[in-house]
């Protein structure tokens, strides 16, 4: 029987002009959904596993086609609560070299802000699942649903789920305090921590040397210590961090480590032309996870999953539509991009 | 020197499916932006009248793409307030034949429904100006903005300015009984009201006879008393009521009927093969002040008011781009839409 | 729990030019996935029953992405095979007043027409299933697929399972004379037949008097005759007969019949301005399916069978993306199509 | 061998918004190529005929898209001469119920309109030619093009080519005066003299009582006498007159009536739901040419090119994309639009 | 109060195929508009300034269009002059890699080429304006349109208005003898002399050493001279040069020179993934004048004007759709292109 | 009179998604025509040349818009057999940076590969015709089909009519084995052998050292060891080899050297930043063909033909849309895509 993973955020309506047009030139945005839970959840589902996908979204279309976008990919969407007022939605306008790409979130007061603990029946929805994940994003929607996820991580310690978390601060939703603070009781459940160049140094202090994000400049070799000092905070039992180093909006180098407690991995680092780099870092975890619960080395799992999310900047939208075959080719060395016939 | 008309009330974003996709299968939006007062303020632009949009649209890019949308016909946007969170929305799902047409509103928290008081200077904004219209959808919206709306009001007595108030009821929004108190208010400084089929019943409990609005009966004569009861009510100067029959999605009769204290006057009805129907009663308003305020004789005022709103119905968006020339034409008879070279 | 139907068929993919073009101006196709009883899978999904689509797809990417393109509405796809050469397909050029859609059908040599018996394992696809529905297209497709239905229909029956059959003749796939042999031999086991105004004809000779279909023209009550002919002959317990009248490409009337071995119920008739009539049928039967399983009345089932299938007509693409709401608002007699706010 | 058709005249690029759009709304113009007699042109090559257009095209890429636009078409392009500054451009916005459709040409200085006698060898062009058409828009673009178009007649007539023309009065190109000066001459020359419901007033002072074309309002038995004075004033063989009743700019009546100097032949009356009018006049003569060179008797004749043009009025762009086969099946009755499978 | 700029010249209709598409290939364009005068006007009203664009447009819809383009951005067209009988046209086909981009135009016999100095009062568009800035394309349309400019240059001398010309040299419209007659005329009343790095060898034969553009080498240092030249032969007060090394049409080295008739200033270089590089030029123009005006140091300048033209290369169509931040944050070293969240 | 060349093969229906959006995201599909014979037509058509191509094709509608896809850039399609089944049909997924392009065939038991030798009458074809061209994808598609290519070559050589063919090596369609012997047959009658970095040694077992395609790495100066031994197993007069250097989906380095039994001449190597690969191989056949008919001296031919190709690589589509000039002008050393105005 495949594993069943479980992921839980809010999944936004996507609204993105075409191309490259600045939002006050488009006449038609394109529309997915997409959020870092989702997205981990669907690409799991495209590299074979069972994913469920919780969180709450109103009874009206905007929400059901929310749902339908992720069933159409496979995840179960079954315990997603119906009510509430609204979609999160976020705009996002492409960037092009010097130019930055722009998101605007629109999503206070979304269904998922508004939910209570009584609507989500943990027991239930961890029934035979082997893997939680979930990113710093969801506790931020709120203390309500801070909490809700405290809960869950309980719950799921309780049956020996392996708990992951993505710290994935954003400066819109909380202070660095008050991140820091809340992302600190959830890590005590937390086994594998994610994070990306900047997220330890927003959350928790730990700051990484001689890097420069803004002029596209990243030691990775500092991260080594920043992963040290993350891993010794919470006692995780393996952390990862992905290393971008942003040499224009179209053109970035992908990297990323893991420290399993014992060495520091390094993966290989690739220069990335770019097609759509929003869930980079989603793409990211879904790689770690699926390589983890297969049971890859430390070294093939941070292979596995730099590959992986290297090919997500290739493809619109937030999903990483990926097979496992096709991450695996780029990690034996086939980045020639030559036709499949 | 062109007179000027001010409108308040709330800019939406409208984000519709292409053609006759329903909601869960659209891919893309097409973006405009409306709103019941920014549509007259357009309307009565293109008919050559100066006109100021009042409202309040966050500082972001989605507030600039709609102000810029409003700009382009020419609107004066000088007075709009730039703060608060964020646009309103709406979606619109287009029906056809048997199937209706489908608005979501996700319009609670915009800019506009945060606004206070201090953030419009009536004194300022109606500086030279004529006429001054709004909706019942504006007070609806909080009574904070229900309060700036009298204020509106009475600054525009005071300075000679006539009034008119399209009823517009939006179940939405807010209760009969609470609808009925504040518009009781409000109508007390209104010198025009407006009304549809419905608005009457639904605000002040004025009935018409022998109307069954889902099956597409409307009895025109019934509406004469609706008109006097409305009339008699509040006072208004005159009182005018759309007269929609509703076939299909795809086509409806439109006529309309003006009451001016002495006499009532009917129009031409017109059956008209819809392409966007949202925006039919702003144009109406907007053909009935352009009329008035050039003091067209009661029954020339309601055909011109009415021929407007039929060609609105042909025209996509919220807006009501057509000439005054276009609508004389038709109003003199020319309804066989030939090809004009 | 909710109740299970099983419909078993081929998806095909459907190639459509934007809006009115004909095939030699389309610069792009619509890209949508259909075929009679993925489209009742999909209807009664809407209408909130559960249904599995039986079927065979190819294993690559075309094959995945018609699989998603089911999954996004909710029907369960885990017994479709993988595998064969092809996704069949057709190409669909949408006529307009006097000028006829037309179909061009590539789907020789799909999977499905290659599958074999040992591929479908009945007896677990029908675990827990009350319906089994398939049309006159599914046998059509070879021999060795007509014997996997006769295999399914058998084992149906063995379960107790109501099967029902939507005649639905296409000369492209086999003469009149082996239809009517082969569908004899199926409608042993089908309890419940559905036809269009020709199929009964076409297939098993029992022609309608005063009819000329080519104009127009469709004699509603000599259809009883054909209904009761039909049940005589394969002793169904219940016939149901479209009668779509074709005005032009643009407007149709559409009504049906449905004999219940005592009674004829005519339905009401319903002129509609057609957006995309494929799957017209298709979503006939599922009306009747759902109203069936629901032990709705004979009169209530073919109004609710009607008014859906009318509903489908405003919707592109083969499916009914409706709501049992939408449907019920319809039978009641709403079909003025008035804006849902 | 085939029979081959030769027409002349201008081939412009039709800049078209989107569906409804108006001109101030669109972001972007559908691109296609069309004209009166290049619409003859393919027609009748759709029909099965050799054509060969003869026009004049700038050197640039603009210039030679639309010959590539004919190219595609199967239209014999050899003759046209390359060279001048400019394509003529018309701008096509589609109207709707009672909003009219709109034209605005930006031909002035065309390539076509700045040719000279010498660029064009008749003698060579009309070898083995059994037609010419040509449409009075041709001889409006200037002084020098209607001197061309009159050398052409001269080599026609000797050489025993049937000449034809639709005189097709365009006001923006030059005063009725002026038309009827110079088609006069021109007409001495032809042999079928095609015209519209307003053609024959405005060129030659033939008016048809009880008409009034803005109202929709076109007496079909008083174009009798219209047609009989045309054949009287200038020795026609044949005068067709086309005869559209414009309910709205969705709905038109469409017939036409043929006077052969024996009897006058009034062709069935089609009521058209339009995709697209633009042609319409064009995809007349197509139909009678077609059936006058196959020696179709007057009867057939009208009816077929009644019956070819309505199906002109179903197709987008300026082109009657349609087979013999597909006009002979509605002339025969079938105008039901049912799907074609 | 905010400062006002004046800008005279051509608003023309930019028509271009979707992405990479040749002309040939295109069934649709992308409709915008553009010209220098036009670009520097949005530029500037996007940096904050007021704007006014001095031109003529027909009365017709497609003049409409490119008023309400203008509108949008919150341009004051109210002096532009309607009448004339074409909008001049220019066609854009995007290139790649080795393949050049294309412009046809098409602008012969527009409006603004046939107006007349009775039609523009300088004396009342420059009150109270600051900056007056056209391009050397303005007078290249016709000897009036020259006059018209230098009598404008006379009126902003005697209202102490800073004159900025781009010399902007195109070969299409007039030869390089009479260029450099007529610029040199006008030249004398220009302060603000920008150029790019062939224009001052085009116009008046000052020509840069060691550079080949074709090869995409363009020595910086050279340039230093040619400002020289420049400077010394009209009396400037500052010369811009901008300096783009062309290694493909998708990547472009981008920098530019500013001689203040003191010291030289050469601005960093970018280098840049163009996404549209038509009005590169007219926001370097923008960039410049918004810091002259602003009074920047001469080193601050040229990287504000660089830096912020950099940024056009990123935004599709002409206009500079970029914010005074932007710019500033470019020109503080973060190219780095990352999402702002 | 222009020189007159035949291409053999099939012409497939390409649909493609939009951008870089993978086939299970996609809506629509653009819809051309390709495959490596036409696309030389087309190719030797925008040269200058006559070209025609031979084929077969069913007789509907998707048959007959393949043919006014060639028609309209000029090809003589008048060989072209009308009959069969269906039109072939080939998916493709465009690949960026790391991300393969994908082509899924879906072209079994088109109408070419079920066509007999008695459809083709080679001694009318080859009329007054100076080169035949095919690829080894034509006798791939059938025993039938081979045997028809080697009839052709027969009667071609009979003519002395150039004979020229591009290994072109498809595993999807044959074994190298069988492609080893079939190929090995008809090399007898080629003249001119064109193959890419993997063709000879795919089907004639013919390896370059020091060369592995998925990682970029292709050693050109071994491959004059695989044109010598080419040309020595058939006696060809000339051997061409094209020598692609993948570095990712976008970016590819692009050479090739050509053997003319003399010498060996590479040519120089372009740095291609990618529009559209497909095709890139039969633009460079194009080119070469073009050099080698007007009597190009070796260098210039295999400069011509790379720098041809080169510039396909920059659109969309698989035909080369570039002239003669385009080629001279990059021939020249001009690559910097600089506007051409």
């Amino acid at each position: 029987m495949l594993k069943k993973i479980v992921t839980f955020g809010e999944l936004m309506l996507r609204l993105a002009p075409d191309g490259y047009l600045r939002f006050v030139q488009a006449n038609n945005y394109n529309v997915t959904y997409g959020g870092g839970e989702s997205n981990v959840a669907v690409s799991l589902r495209n590299f074979g596993l069972n994913s469920i996908f919780v969180s709450k979204m109103p009874k009206n279309e905007i929400g059901q086609a929310g749902i339908n976008f992720l069933r159409k990919y496979g995840v179960d969407t079954s315990f997603v609560v119906r009510g509430g007022d609204r979609v999160g939605i976020y705009f996002l306008e492409k960037g092009a070299s010097q130019r930055a790409s722009k998101v605007i979130y629109d999503r206070n007061h979304s269904s998922i802000s508004t939910s209570s603990k009584e609507e989500f029946d943990w027991e239930k929805i961890f029934d035979n699942v082997s893997w939680f994940h979930f990113t710093g994003i969801t506790p931020a929607l709120g203390d309500n649903v801070a909490q809700i996820c405290i809960d869950a991580c309980k719950i799921a310690k309780k049956k020996k789920i392996t708990v992951s978390c993505d710290l994935n601060y954003r400066n819109k939703l909380w202070s660095k305090e008050k991140a820091g603070k809340i992302m600190g009781d959830i890590c005590k459940y937390v086994d594998v921590c994610i994070a990306n160049e900047e997220d330890a140094s927003d959350v928790f202090c730990i700051n990484a040397k001689h890097t420069d994000i803004s002029r596209g400049k990243v030691d990775h070799e500092s991260y080594k210590d920043v992963a040290y000092e993350l891993k010794k905070m919470f006692n995780f039992s393996k952390v990862a961090i992905t290393l971008r180093s942003s040499i224009s909006a179209n053109d970035n180098r992908w990297a990323a480590m893991l420290y399993d407690g014992n060495d520091f991995f390094q993966s290989k680092e690739y220069l990335i032309h770019i097609v759509d780099r929003v869930g980079g870092g989603d793409s990211f975890a879904s790689g770690l996870i699926y390589s983890l619960i297969n049971n890859y080395s430390s070294k093939d799992a941070i292979e596995f999953a730099v590959a992986a999310s290297c090919l997500k900047h290739t493809i619109e939208g937030d999903y990483n539509l990926i097979s496992v075959d096709e991450v695996k080719k780029l990690v034996k060395g086939d980045a020639s991009g030559r036709v499949q016939r």
